[in-house]
């Protein structure tokens, strides 16, 4: 029973909690026998839920919450004052080792803040950036900081691309990821203060393999493995990728129901379309990282599903075989970059 | 043949000069009589274009320009060395009046600095931005300032949303056209230090109907008709625009040659899509102005055909005659911004 890596999971956030979360940790703890998942949430409400299903017993328990966060609350103020809210039992646990990794697709804010404020970072890590998976033709790209320093100064950004590599390396098995960081021009020249002062100190960055600078046309090529930016260009980068994506595929199903001869044909190129643009969804590898924090935190979007809650678990557990604290706390306390 | 509008039109500018180039002037000319297109450019080459089409002879006049500025070239270094080039003649044509406007295909940066040093800024404005349009699902939006003004000041964001709704109201004929700021949540208290300046400004101004925050994610949905952002932030938003579309249609092609069946089913889905897709195009609008100056300089797709250069200088006719300059000049001049 130590040995097995312990997750907890917030079974009321996201627009299908409890039933979704409920059915992912059962799929999670199916797949892999030396977990064992802590569902939080209003006990009532998962337990019917979890009546549903036949797992193993001892894999899931629940944990009671009495409140709940949602996701329009001022996030200092929800941290603060539900201190029996399904995000806060949460972090509290794995604060107090309890849990190894805690998986939420509750509010985005009160995830970053309960990160920060009660799990608290690694000694050495400045900042924790939120660092999520976007979909390219290649793959997956690790976007790195989408989270809530908005802001940051270059030093965040070299721990940013440190610790995005040792997560690509180690967690999606990319070997020497390609590090570059979003710009407005391939130049070195180019760019804003921030990113012109931080090219060189990544250029000169022993532990990561930096290719440059992107520019976001090139982002879903796939040209690089972390792609670093300060939060609010990675947040819009996050953002716009997901509303391109839903206006072209909306404006593509409305082509097709133009006229009869295009609804027939319609028909006939669906199955192929769709296998092909399941290509284009990062959910498949999980959710968001809270990374550089005592633990982990895993934001998976609020729309999350099943399989999304499943895939965020199994991936808790990679982070946790990988040892990839150990390896932050020891690539970041060692940097040249920290004095 | 005083009252011409006059247009000085870059023919070396661009991947397809001066082909192209010389087409649109043609076809511009074709739909204006009250209108002469200046063609700037290696005259052999210009001419031997020319004589390809039928015009109104005294429409149309060849300048010579001996040199190119590449777009791989320094933008200030191009500007001060290559004074016979088409786009220092171009500019130096608006800078004495000897046009009205200035359209060019070439290269972005000669373009923005030649704009600023050579034509000039409108007396009160502090910087001109680079305003494309953008395609939503409901239209166009105007996307403010997507340019070289990087690390821009508050009292920067608020001229360019005066600009920016003088230019929709005007030239694009939207009536009180919505101002938002890009920022990475709906509330107020949301966003960077440079947004949480500017979003009060704004909220106060006058002339312009805020009507507050834009998600990256709403942008495609055509919330708003001017957005309104520092010129690395819109720089990111044009390009993963353009990056995201792209790929997502490289791969709906993919998918639909995948087997035979979706083959035949993209046959019949083929001209419908199209139409569809076609509305998702700013091209149709014309390029890129760039407001603020003593003067029209518009940017079009380093890409660009012949009917976007056509457009282009139609655009400019417009901007002419609507007299969005010296509306500029008197609201940038009267403003409580300006002290």
């Amino acid at each position: 029973m130590d040995e097995m890596i312990k997750i907890a999971v917030d079974a009321m956030g996201g627009d299908h909690a409890p039933a979704e979360m409920v059915k992912g940790a059962v799929g999670a703890v199916a797949l892999r026998q030396d977990i064992k998942v802590y569902l939080i949430g209003q006990q009532d409400r998962v337990k019917e839920e979890l009546a549903k299903y036949s797992y193993q017993g001892t894999q899931i328990e629940v944990i009671h919450a009495q409140e709940v966060i949602e996701t329009a609350e001022p996030p200092v103020m929800a941290i603060r004052r539900k201190k029996q809210s399904s995000i806060v039992l949460g972090m509290n646990m794995v604060k107090e080792k309890k849990a190894d990794a805690f998986v939420s697709a509750g509010s985005s804010g009160a995830i970053l803040v309960g990160g920060q404020v009660i799990v608290g970072r690694i000694k050495g890590v400045e900042r924790p950036p939120l660092a999520p998976l976007i979909p390219t033709k290649k793959g997956v790209s690790l976007l790195i900081d989408c989270g809530a320093n908005v802001d940051a100064r270059a030093s965040h950004l070299v721990q940013f691309a440190k610790m995005g590599s040792i997560y690509m390396e180690n967690v999606l098995q990319v070997k020497h990821p390609r590090v570059a960081i979003v710009n407005i021009g391939a130049e070195e020249e180019k760019g804003n203060a921030l990113v012109k002062e931080t090219f060189p100190l990544l250029k000169n960055c022993p532990d990561i393999n930096f290719v440059g600078s992107i520019e976001a046309r090139d982002i879903p090529h796939g040209e690089a493995d972390v792609i670093v930016c300060e939060a609010f260009v990675g947040n819009v980068i996050l953002k716009l990728y997901e509303g391109v994506g839903a206006t072209f595929l909306s404006m593509v199903k409305q082509g097709m129901m133009e006229t009869f001869r295009s609804k027939v044909g319609a028909l006939l190129v669906k199955p192929a379309l769709k296998k092909t643009l399941k290509g284009f969804e990062a959910s498949e590898y999980g959710g968001a990282p809270l990374l550089g924090l005592n633990g982990l935190v895993v934001k998976t979007h609020g729309s999350s599903k099943a399989k999304e809650v499943t895939n965020s678990i199994i991936q808790c557990v990679t982070f946790k075989e990988q040892e990839i604290n150990e390896k932050i706390r020891k690539n970041i306390g060692t940097s040249p970059m920290e004095e």
